[in-house]
């Protein structure tokens, strides 16, 4: 196993104008799985109740997804959530959102979980994605998400996760959508946004511990992931800015989990290669097309049955979509 | 002269986070010419009053435009806009259009000017830009500019400029923005609604006249290229569809004439360059590196004051912006 994961996994409701799906498997730690599994092998870390399906388990396993960490709890319901989207594929209504065994979910890693080296802590209450981070070994690299709902009601966790106080235990790259970046940023413009949440991340932190002293450490900055939907993504990285399209897609039928499977994508293609910023880019594009198939049909259906040639085509499309000579 | 350029004239009083001006030279025709001037020798046909300072007049013919075709109207008031934008630049607010001798405006070309193989009919009424297609002569490129007041209450003239029944004298691609896109195609996704107005460039066509039979005559599809202001440019041609990001501006001044700018440097780019689809997308570039320029400070001031080693500089950061290696 390469990359944990850590999130929500639910039973979705789901309207919008190409049909409607009732309890499919979601949740953003599910289609994080799916999509990093096309790369890699990921560990998925959540809480699911006796009625989540069995097959569905077998689903994950069957794409090589370590399911040790999908803790089941008798006698409780699996994580529900209802939704219906505006024809413009954008608004969404929440019909309901049922929490069940999620409210009370308090990650543990075993001990095998604890020692892989990439991470990904995705959306959820930013004080287990702190519990997490302390309890994995000596990470490679850790990615975080967030969302609006922790930026307005749970600043004060997010900002301790941000803040990287702990040389080995830190956030390498946090990802979220444009709003949210406004909001965390506290600026209209994505650039000033995006530099006040890097300064966020800034500690005066002491070297690791078994270096023996105490004296300032620099780390590289804070990487800040923008997805902005149909706009594509922005990353405000220490080698400067990168921006990547997203494919036109005339014929979205479900954009449920689409930035969760950006991010399972984009971790899972980083996966066992350097952490350079050439790879990030390529790992960007990577996200941009597994989102771009997450949202073509409903639920995981579509990245279930996605094979690594669908995957190389739609970066060639990526590609040629951003291809310009000299001038 | 390479480039015919035909549009407002106006004096803008403008309001933002950064400061306000009152009656400093705009237009679209304007922005359109000074973008332009940096690659080209543009002519602008355009109707000023009495009160247009023969400063601002000096200053076009300064960066090499031709102001033959500028109509002074004795007795007359220049158009007027005033305008304040809400902090994150995007929202604004009309406080006042005073037309004055915008309102009669019949622009007539002097015979060089229609002769001139580029046009760029730049945000006016469509039976305008009708009048001034059809006094053009053999022209090599035409590009028009839309807006959603035009959609709205003027479609069937604008219908009717984007038909191209006209085999010498039509529309090559249409400018616009994304809300208006939408509008205008019909369609909440850009891709669905770029697909739906380029149908209605496809007109049966007759061979030109000289050639004295009346067969169909397949073109180019109309080209599309929508403005999404900070998230960039997407243009769909017959080649493909082409994304390119705008630079992340954390200080933008003043909004006004951003897209008039990006047309302009766009066609000054291309003017005496060959339309293939590469050069294009470098044109393309050309006028979101302008248009970054022109929100820099307010109305043209940040455009009058351009070398062409600020152009170089600002596209090589958007070129670095977009690259990739290969995956």
């Amino acid at each position: 196993m390469s990359l944990l994961i850590v999130g929500s996994v639910a039973l979705d409701s789901i309207e919008s104008h190409a049909g409607r799906v009732k309890d499919v498997v979601g949740g953003s730690a599910v289609y994080a799985s799916y999509a990093a599994s096309l790369f890699t092998r990921p560990a998925i870390v959540g809480v699911v109740g006796d009625d989540f399906p069995q097959t569905e388990v077998t689903s994950l396993k069957r794409k090589g997804i370590d399911t040790q960490g999908l803790e089941r709890v008798p006698g409780g319901k699996t994580f529900r959530w209802g939704g219906r989207y505006a024809e413009d594929m954008i608004q969404r209504e929440t019909l309901f959102t049922e929490l069940n065994v999620f409210e009370t979910f308090q990650p543990t890693l075993s001990p095998s979980y604890r020692s892989i080296r990439d991470v990904f802590l995705a959306n959820i209450d930013p004080d287990l994605q702190l519990d997490v981070l302390r309890q994995v070994r000596n990470p490679r690299l850790v990615v975080c998400d967030t969302m609006n709902l922790w930026i307005d009601t749970k600043r004060p966790s997010l900002l301790k996760l941000l803040k990287r106080t702990d040389p080995v235990r830190k956030i390498d790259a946090l990802l979220l959508n444009d709003e949210e970046a406004r909001m965390l940023g506290d600026a209209a413009s994505l650039a000033a946004a995006a530099r006040s949440i890097a300064r966020l991340g800034v500690s005066r932190r002491t070297a690791p511990a078994r270096r023996g002293d105490a004296r300032l450490h620099r780390t590289e900055p804070l990487r800040i992931i923008i997805k902005k939907g149909e706009h594509g993504c922005m990353m405000f990285g220490p080698e400067g800015v990168f921006a990547a399209p997203a494919l036109p897609l005339a014929k979205a039928k479900d954009p449920t989990g689409a930035g969760d499977t950006f991010a399972g994508g984009m971790l899972g293609w980083l996966a066992g290669r350097a952490l350079t910023p050439a790879n990030w880019r390529r790992a960007i594009l990577a996200g941009t097309a597994m989102a771009s198939f997450c949202v073509e049909d409903f639920g995981v259906k579509r990245l279930r049955g996605l094979e690594r040639e669908d995957f190389r085509k739609r970066v060639d499309e990526l590609r040629a979509m951003m291809a310009v000579g000299k001038m």
